[in-house]
């Protein structure tokens, strides 16, 4: 009786989603996301903060000569234009000024150039698929860039225990497909999927969408293979669920941004593929009750939620703008929308389950309004109301974004803030084009505390810069937070660990660079 | 049909085992577990292997006055009968010779003591609740112990995000009933729960029963504190699911087995306590259908498998023996023996895809009978013939006890090779006396790769450890295994990572050990 109510009435269902595209983050084409013609060298950005340091040598022929040595030419990349690919990022916000992209296709090959550069002290960037969001892997200044794109092949798969090992350079939609073939899934998923790395994914310990499931890489990665600055190969590439043979040392390059050596090899548990999989869009009318929505899920669908994130109202809006479509939930608009995804093995099971814990979230009043996707495309359409939001952020030309981690009650209480604070600031307006700023909107991973903040701009600015921090971070700094939650410190958050980390904490992680890379070769002017 | 027919016929109901009583090995009672009525010292069993280092300063009075300026007479131990408990491990086969236990309560009494001990080169023994196998929290000869067992207070319980922050001496079982009265779970169980500390399980990386489900200590522990030898608090007792500001440091003390320093705090991460579980203890004819059997269980059972357990038939003899009961598999005598639990939100639905997953195997003719627990009693019946066997082994007298991962196809591969080992050099009978080995027995987590090794033996010897050893650690190496799955090196293995990892790892491991403990002072003897 109650699950025909809810598919009937107050569930309308997702009728007009065949039409819609599926929208995915799967390339990252540069020209769309800023309107800026030419990016600004990061050296003149923050000429007042930073200055290149003159322990690094300067590229010279001779070290040319060197590396085409080791590398066939088309592993070379010289030319500026080609060049520019990789000295930017894709918000185009950080352009380094490089003047050569290494490609090697061997362990052996890093190990050459790794060593070569540690002796002459030629700084260097480790790159992956470049889709990083805080200039973590685009040079500062003309820091060599080796790229992994040319390591990537898949070496082997158990389809047994599950264990994949693979090239870093391979792309992780790459591996998640390869995987889908053999029943098994990546325990990673991310927006940038079809260009990020998974050895960019180890290096930055990304977290994504599937944390809440598989949990962090920290306890999925069994082995990883390492160039150390000297040259050294650090060969850890188990297959072993279960090995107490000595400090753990991968976990140190797990979250280590290219600053310790370069990953090119990781091996990794994949869980069984889910056979079953549902989507469920609501609509929500308070924070509190979007996190009431979430203690009950946890509890009434445990083994099978797989995904719990929440947007506010603003996000929404400017994805209905930038996707050019009507919001799936049509009976109004509401100050917050959750996203529930469960993946199991009989999808009767998970009907009954997910139908069960929707009749009873709306008796209770948890739930305004909501919708069930009935196929693929429909799963495909919702998520992409989530998916597209950083896009849709940049839609007025740029995006200030901050990924943190906050206690779960006080989470939101950071969007509310920013906006306040602009609002007093005179500078924010989602109409009048003469203001620097949009607005301030918040969605993301609320199963694990992790929240997106996004600042959308007409332009970036100091004058907003100014604005947002260290307000933000010392916000997150007072509710005990963490100012980078899955996208790391890179360039963008250098100087603000403090705010994260204890002096103890930090001298100890500077101890760890030191003691790796005493020369400061590897991804200079970034991390710590 | 089908499930009436399985019920009803080929799975025959557990009725006798409610006079059964539920056998867990909360205490681990020294007396019961060896006939040998005094242990051997340590030095004196080794004395051909090693010596005490000179480098290290023998207590003296003047030490014992510092540490009572700033410990209470109760905390700490001197009288030698009061020392026996701490200087021994449970299996009686290692036994040191410090003249001093240290029972700090607070962190900074830790630290007081360290930096005291550091300073005046005083090695020293972390140890928790003293359950290892490996001889890894005994002295081995006059080290100060530093037990953890006076730090025993919960910190605080996040019931929205499930975040459980502990000290180190807390008792896993404590932990677990506090966290089950929020509607929470431990993600960790271990036959020694009721006696092993969270500190110590993290210092060992413990893996457990509940690894499958739950993944790994690397993945849940959010946060810890720890004294380093210098005394220096390294407090990261944070509390977010996802925190990317430096390297995980943390990560080194998971496992490092009290040699980098003293953990005192933990921050974990609990998932919702299930609420309906399901035990089926099944009869198997070849180890070629328990893989069968566990790679069917993965797929069809999925995210409600949280054990996968298998045990061989001389392991449920000795078990037989030791218990003084019939088996619960009353049709025959049976070369494997698998215990499969299930962990889920629905009893219905997790009922149906166990009868569903038993039904098709039955049909297969992978499984050969079964039981299916009927209530919770049924199911601690159950689970004591898995976990008992530890006990029964030591039914003659002891046991040489070998953790191991092998990849699954070669695993039990190692018992057989054992017996026929021990076989030919004629010193192994079930029945005969006068040989000093029973049998190799084995057992184990299937679903994470890892066996358990028993050797059965009336007598500890030298003429038995040569016939076992190199051999098993080298048949491991062979086959790209672990030679410490989930119980550490300790003393035991000391001398043999080399079969598990390279000498790259082996310096890196090396160096980390010299960059926090460079005066040595931390669990000397042991490790690495």
């Amino acid at each position: 009786m109650q699950r025909r109510l809810l598919q009937t009435t107050a569930f309308s269902l997702l009728k007009r989603s065949r039409g819609v595209s599926s929208i995915r983050l799967n390339i990252l084409p540069v020209a769309k996301y800023s309107t800026t013609k030419s990016v600004p060298l990061t050296a003149d950005t923050y000429s007042k903060k930073i200055q290149r340091d003159p322990k690094y040598k300067q590229l010279e022929a001779s070290d040319l000569e060197f590396f085409k040595s080791v590398l066939p030419e088309n592993a070379i990349i010289t030319d500026e234009d080609d060049l520019l690919f990789y000295n930017e990022d894709w918000m185009r916000k950080y352009r380094g000024q490089s003047k050569l992209v290494l490609k090697p296709k061997t362990t052996e090959e890093v190990a050459k150039i790794l060593k070569y550069c540690n002796d002459n002290k030629l700084a260097v960037v480790p790159q992956g698929g470049n889709t990083g969001l805080v200039g973590g892997s685009n040079p500062v200044f003309d820091e060599i860039i080796i790229s992994l794109s040319s390591m990537n092949k898949i070496r082997s798969f158990d389809p047994v225990s599950g264990i994949l090992k693979a090239d870093a350079g391979v792309i992780l939609e790459t591996a998640d497909q390869y995987l889908a073939e053999q029943g098994y899934i990546f325990p990673l998923d991310l927006g940038a999927k079809g260009s990020c790395h998974i050895g960019g994914n180890v290096a930055c310990n990304a977290g994504g969408l599937r944390l809440l499931r598989y949990g962090s890489l920290h306890g999925s990665v069994l082995g990883l293979e390492a160039v150390l600055p000297d040259g050294t190969i650090y060969n850890s590439m188990h297959s072993l669920r279960k090995d107490n043979t000595g400090y753990d040392l991968k976990q140190l390059f797990i979250g280590s941004e290219g600053t310790l050596g370069i990953i090119t090899g990781v091996s990794i548990l994949c869980p069984s593929r889910p056979q079953a999989q549902n989507v469920a869009f609501l609509a929500v009318s308070s924070y509190e009750a979007v996190q009431k929505v979430f203690v009950q899920a946890r509890k009434e669908l445990q083994e099978i939620l797989s995904a719990f994130e929440f947007m506010d109202n603003t996000s929404q809006k400017l994805t209905a703008k930038h996707l050019g479509l009507e919001h799936p939930i049509e009976s109004g608009d509401f100050p917050f929308y959750v996203l529930i995804e469960t993946s199991g093995s009989s999808k009767e099971h998970d009907d009954e389950k997910l139908e069960t814990f929707l009749g009873n979230a709306m008796e209770e009043g948890l739930v305004e309004d909501g919708i069930i996707a009935q196929d693929e495309a429909q799963i495909q359409s919702l998520w992409s109301w989530r998916e597209s939001i950083p896009e849709a952020s940049t839609i007025g030309g740029g995006v200030y974004k901050y990924d943190v981690s906050i206690p779960l009650a006080d989470l939101y209480g950071l969007v509310e803030d920013v906006n306040v604070r602009l609002s007093e600031a005179g500078i924010a307006s989602l109409d009048d084009e003469s203001k620097p700023v949009l607005a301030a909107l918040g969605y993301g991973h609320i199963g694990d505390g992790n929240l997106h903040l996004n600042v959308s701009v007409r332009k970036y600015s100091p004058e907003v810069e100014s604005v947002l921090e260290p307000f933000v971070y010392e916000w997150i700094s007072a509710k005990h937070g963490s100012i980078s939650a899955e996208h790391g410190l890179g360039f963008q958050k250098k100087n603000y660990i403090g705010y994260s980390k204890n002096d103890i904490e930090i001298k100890l992680i500077k101890e760890i660079k030191n003691h790796y890379d005493p020369n400061g070769i590897m991804n200079p002017y970034k991390y710590i």
